[in-house]
């Protein structure tokens, strides 16, 4: 082991939840280690313009995030003589060793920490039916505000309709033809806010009761069969976008029994401490188990774990 | 009762806490109302600037406060139709009705609420040894951000070594000529960032293992008297200031048997939704039993306890 990469503390991910962990990390200074592939997770990937972070009105995901950087460079400028540093690189592997913890990257990198965090967000859930994989930016998207402009003056439906599937067709309105929302359960599952939006536009038509049956097409998506779950028929609506906005998946492929996990895929963890079952491990932000995934509860979670983990961190060194 | 006084949610308290329950409240299209004696809580009494409230690099309590108060208002501004207040009183008395629950404040107005949130805070702990209450605005203070340029060119002494403390002697030392931190514990308890702080200001020295005695003066304070707890000696230092920061009492003056308190006399809450031991009671911020007093942490519970409320609304309203 190359001792310039042993630190007291590694966070992997770099959401509200790993940057919060950070900036509390490095104030407490800590020698800390913030390995993300990109910053931002799921707030940069935002459709819709935030308004419910307090302090900021109005703000785009990826401004809130260049913000969120920026304090952190700025705490890591500050701490003279500590080891504070940023990674860009993906963890395929957190293992434990006698005496803290092992964590191995994408780039074959290896570093080391008595303790963790893990703030990896969570990613895309997929639809898992015939066609999906295969029109995979050929049509199918995960991420409006990546490829929503594709889409201009064209029919597009969007899978979900929960507060990301509504922010996604409200992103849309401007630049589409048509929007259909379609939804599996009998009732649209975004919050009264959102619903006020979607019902100012005139080109969203949601469907509820469907089952997402198969996307069609040649080369391009051209099309999508649902099943009405009531009348059991099978509908074709004529579509050349599919906006995938069911879900996300906890990322935890990299670790696997140092945690538990609920039914949902997520960390579980000690609400008050955000300690997973492995002492010396905590978790964060949307990969744990938190009821509401919201920035805001995100950040604050991030700063408990930091601060749990310097509590661990003195007992640990005493 | 006036049927204009009758409300979803009633959230007590404008800190951190309550106004983000408050954003996410009206952003939820609840009837809710705001109580509060003044904006900002203990962040409007914060000594120094924030510099770990994400997306802020450097920020005064102030300044934050009227940013937070702003975001409030104009999410209020926004929610045509719904019926969301602010009340600038001071709650004196919750009690529970049958359906419901009824909030009186001092000035004698009567509100009632399907839920409430308790984001009251905390106030300042007093030191009760003599002399601190005959000295209180004559040399006695709770506050360095109300009361620190009385002291321009004085000696002030400062109870308490936490980071209340530190930052009260920070903020003091552009002003005064000499400060003492008086700290009852063998070491100071502020973290390693304030720490490195002080010990780059000459004029601040720290006294540990000191209990406070007596705080003397004539019309105004003129000297204290410590005892130290290894010598078993009393020692007088005099001094014209006295900043109080030994911590805070949680404000739960109005409320009694609906919920419970733990040993610091802070609410006891579910950690995953922050409901109380009543059902449609829930607390948030520092007057809770949260470990960590950031706040961040306190605007993460306001947020997660007006979801809850929102969801108890709900079952409620079925």
């Amino acid at each position: 082991m190359i001792d310039n990469k042993t630190y007291d503390l590694i966070i992997i991910g770099g959401g509200p939840a790993g940057i919060t962990a950070g900036i509390y990390g490095a104030r407490q200074r800590l020698n800390t280690l913030v390995i993300t592939k990109s910053f931002g997770g799921q707030v940069a990937r935002k459709a819709v313009a935030i308004e419910n972070y307090p302090g900021f009105e109005k703000i785009s995901g990826m401004e809130l995030i260049k913000r969120f950087e920026k304090h952190l460079r700025r705490v890591i400028a500050r701490s003279d003589g500590h080891k504070i540093d940023i990674e860009r690189d993906e963890v395929v592997k957190l293992k434990k060793l006698k005496q803290g913890f092992l964590v191995l990257t994408k780039s074959r990198q290896k570093f080391q920490a008595k303790a963790v965090i893990i703030a990896s967000g969570a990613d895309p859930k997929p639809l898992e039916v015939p066609g999906e994989k295969k029109f995979i930016g050929r049509g199918v998207s995960y991420c409006v505000q990546c490829d929503g402009p594709l889409f201009s003056n064209k029919t597009v439906a969007v899978l979900g309709s929960g507060n990301a599937g509504f922010e996604t067709a409200i992103s849309l309105s401007k630049l589409v033809k048509k929007i259909y929302i379609l939804e599996y359960a009998s009732e649209v599952i975004a919050d009264k806010e959102n619903q006020e939006r979607v019902k100012k536009i005139n080109k969203v038509e949601i469907i509820a009761n469907a089952v997402l049956k198969q996307i069609k097409g040649n080369q391009f998506v051209n099309s999508i069969i649902y099943q009405d779950r009531k009348t059991k028929k099978n509908i074709t609506l004529y579509v050349e976008g599919v906006f995938v906005e069911i879900g996300s998946i906890p990322a935890t492929n990299f670790i696997r029994d140092l945690v538990g996990l609920n039914k949902k895929g997520e960390i579980k963890i000690n609400s008050k401490t955000c300690m997973t079952k492995t002492a010396g491990i905590f978790a964060a932000g949307d990969v744990s188990e938190i009821k509401d995934k919201q920035i805001i509860i995100a950040a604050g979670q991030g700063a408990k774990a930091a601060l749990s983990a310097y509590e661990y961190l003195e007992k640990f060194q005493n």
